[in-house]
């Protein structure tokens, strides 16, 4: 068993990440931090369980660390479900010190060195944990993207085969994206809210180094546009969006690409039977009905219609952010980086 | 005063067009129809008020006639609200009768005669009503276009000085829409639905007649190409849309012609003070605090950004449909049309 | 295994049972009936599966039946998920003709020889069984109480041991309950509605007969009163309910009633770890974290205050429907009345 | 006009406050006041909008000052919207700096000089007021109460001819009641929060006083119980509340006193034309559909049935918190007492 720590354990993502790991195969779950004040107390005690799904009783015990890299010396690998405002110090630091960090923050995505990846899509970037290496690291950090941009990019690996140069994308997402108190209820009942901070960007950069190919020590991004528009919707969890790329071959093709999709990995735990499914009803996705397919690890896809045109959703804070990251972690281990 | 009459006014529509015209300067509410087995019966004990706006009181005692012909003699113009699997023959019997009819029902909009018109958008298109009485009839049906077409097009409009080729636009359509038991609460809370029946085929062939030019009788339909994709989210009043158009003026003059934007009509009791208006805060439009803008009948635009995207959104039961017909009717009378 | 029918598969309640009853250790999933035009079409083709746990493929090949006894010849037990209007002849003929039935259908629930039964509160009552044959019937029908009388009911049972007359309880019910399509979206949505049809004499006259007294072949109503207050508000699963009962024991005494309740049945699948769980932070319980304790069938209770007054919360489809008449067939097969 | 100014002009409630005032006729809304950071910049720049009704652009230019008693001189009367932990001191130096106090804040609710006054139910206890100045003070502060009280004591007024020892209530209180930010929507969304810090307190002292009587300078608590369950349901405004109360007579003699209630005051602008309505339809008063009935300032009543339970419902944010403090400034000042 690989002793893992989870950074930020009481929010949102924190939640999750102590959810997928409280009975993992491979990992077990040896530290949790918080904050200072709430050091030294057990997490039974400090955490607001606010998920769907009863609080795991087997971590309740488990004593509260600093986030601190002189707190996790028994650790090899950590979560980071830190705010992006201090992630990229800290991530570093236990970089530096020797763990292997797999990150759902910002701060490092873009990082020439650091991989920002999807297990099903780009894999092969990895080998950039040995460029962190090279540079002197003893540890090292492994990215996973943004939720809207996880969702859109596992939706646009099967359509690989194709040739593309612009794709246009209309989000729909959820609540919990913003964290449990980012998003008052005044502003969102009965509302659309047309913009999330930054949102557009992450779309539209980070999907061009994911899908982009690996040269040596470098990630040359893919060579195509994605113009974003990013709206919060009142929906609990579950990111659905509206999807135009300019693939010329007709809607049959398109589909069975979808049907027909195999990734490029396997034998992970949290790895879904389907990473990506095409759903044959007209009125599907829909992020209530199937946000939970896969334990929430399967992406949906949805009427492909000429334009090419496609709706997709995935589960935000599963399969983009906690268990994104631990699919990360298990790759990880799996190709022997640790 | 003129003597107008509302076809199904105990619906949703229906109720939008009474609320509109109890004391509306230029038309009398003279006559309501609604289902044979109300006929007879007031208003008043008849409908099941759910706007929330009060019940005007001064049309609880009006008598529910049928909807027929033959019980519409004394009105000069009637508006129709009725479903669109019943509203064509009734809708020509009306205007055979020598009655001007004003509809929001999609039975007649795509008819070569009939004009499908936004007064600030097509006001000549009035002009295929001599045509209607060319061909024989007493009376004439005018449109208005399905309620995110309408939304949309206004939106359009004051980009019409530039070129384009190609529009794309994802909406995120409000409940009350599909009619008070349209949807049902299971299906939507929590929920986005991508798919509403037959819209996205309204919004890309109803914008080109729209849009399009009057040549002699005819209009020709305009030169470019709407592809939609059409959701269904938890709001209960305006539908938000997100438009790429291949404008490739830079943003500022964009935002400069939605600023500038004077429509071709003026002098009409329901035209608001500003038809379009352009939104500055990035996080605007949002449909609970912008879709009362102008009584209802103001377009809300934001979030112009290079591509050119924009965000555009208005209230889908006023200015989507009851406030259209209304205003259509307000320029027929204007026009001497009656 | 016990060859079970469901009556009315594709409804709300009915996706619910086949739900709980795919892979029962006692029960075998051997019918499923729905209305005539569905008969001889596979389950899988027919059923609008609209639950957010994924539909089970187990079932999916299950021919659709008609709800007639000739269909059932092969079943031992049936469970009535029919609507009130039918179910009382159905589930009478399947009686005569010699099938157990546990219905979640009002009909039946007040007929003086058929037990109204939560197996927690008054397993006992199912003694009536017996004057049920021995009135000449081959088979017999036993029935679960009203979701909300489920919820209250077993908040209540473990006070039996004080005294009290007067309950008043103000239900907060969830939009689930009238089914899939009972309550359109523009009834609900940012909204209360004060009235539940019947909601409140079901409250008031099922609980008198669940925790009445059985004497001989007769049950004896509890000699208390409830005076309900029934209100739906948009909450998809789950009934909360403030109740006031004139307990004169301090609050702690009560709480240490509600923490020490042991029900007196046990060994059954589907009877949950703790029938009722007392929650101690002051804002629990709360439909959506906490209505899926114990796999939905835990009834949560917190806020015990002087008054005595408290708040309870239970899974309205689960422990309030095919979940009661499940724990209620296996009640039934272990006394071995099959 | 008498000037006015309001304390806290920013905030939800504030915001409230400036709609009711922007057009008064006997008030000229003269100073507002926000936090230090935001003085001297116009109110149109600082505040952020977000009722559903549009921003008074007359109100644009008004500078903010500072919420400190010389920033006040030229005000005869300031509305506070403070919040409750800063309220208290800063009213007690703007009343001894001679300026009259019409407070919404819970702060000085329960000081015995300081009368607490709904208009339609208790204004003879204005009188207090001379009791302030026979204590030194040259101006005074005059207190609305919690939101929920004056619901509920407003559907109280109308029963003081009967005679009742035992309330008990259970509230479904609006989002709007914690302030823009003071629920977040994963909290809410799909829930039900069944506690709300002090609300139940509030409602159980505040009626006490209210309904009380005035003997000399001070107000003897009227001698009846108040128990009270308070829930946070999913609704944007209007507290809907369930109400038992130990009247003995027939509810035809109830129905008779709702519809007969004849407040004793009278030539208020913000009075309505009925302060309590009751309504017929059994599924009313709803929030959404009801709670704009009299501007917002009317209180709706329904389903009076045996025992005598019944439904009542308000606005919670106009007649409950900024327009019943307006509608005490207007008796205030139509008394004489500025």
């Amino acid at each position: 068993m690989i002793r893992v720590g989870v950074l930020g354990a009481t929010g949102a993502v924190g939640q999750r990440f102590v959810q997928l790991l409280a009975q993992h195969p491979w990992f077990e779950l040896a530290a949790l931090t918080a904050s200072d004040r709430s050091a030294g107390k057990r997490y039974g005690e400090v955490v607001n369980w606010r998920l769907d799904v009863p609080f795991p009783k087997e971590v309740a015990d488990i004593p509260i660390r600093t986030t601190e890299t002189k707190s996790l010396s028994d650790v090899d690998l950590v979560f980071s479900a830190l705010p992006a405002d201090v992630a990229g110090p800290v991530e570093n630091a236990c970089a530096d010190a020797g763990i292997a960090v797999c990150s759902n923050a910002s701060s490092h995505r873009m990082d020439p060195l650091v991989p920002l990846v999807i297990p099903e899509v780009n894999p092969d970037h990895l080998a950039l944990i040995d460029a962190q290496r090279d540079a002197g690291r003893d540890g090292f950090i492994v990215t996973n993207p943004n939720c809207s941009t996880i969702v859109m990019c596992l939706s646009l690996a099967p359509l690989r085969k194709f040739t593309w140069t612009d794709i246009r994308v209309a989000t729909m997402q959820a609540i919990s994206g913003a964290g449990f108190q980012g998003v008052p209820a005044m502003g969102i009942y009965d509302n659309v809210i047309p913009y999330i901070g930054s949102e557009e960007e992450k779309m539209e950069t980070e999907s061009l180094k994911i899908m982009g190919s690996l040269d040596g020590k470098t990630v040359r991004p893919a060579p195509f546009r994605v113009s974003a528009s990013c709206h919060r919707v009142p929906v609990l969890d579950g990111h659905t969006m509206a999807i135009w790329i300019d693939i010329r071959e007709p809607v049959e093709e398109v589909r069975k690409a979808f049907t027909d999709f195999s990734p490029p990995v396997s034998g992970l735990p949290t790895l879904p039977e389907k990473s990506v499914v095409l759903l044959d009803d007209q009125d599907r996705p829909q992020p209530r009905l199937d946000r939970n397919r896969g334990n929430g690890m399967t992406v949906s896809v949805g009427r492909v219609r000429k334009g090419i045109r496609y709706v997709t959703m995935g589960h935000n804070t599963i399969r983009g952010a906690a268990g994104a990251s631990v699919l990360n972690a298990e790759l990880i281990h799996k190709k022997k980086y640790l």
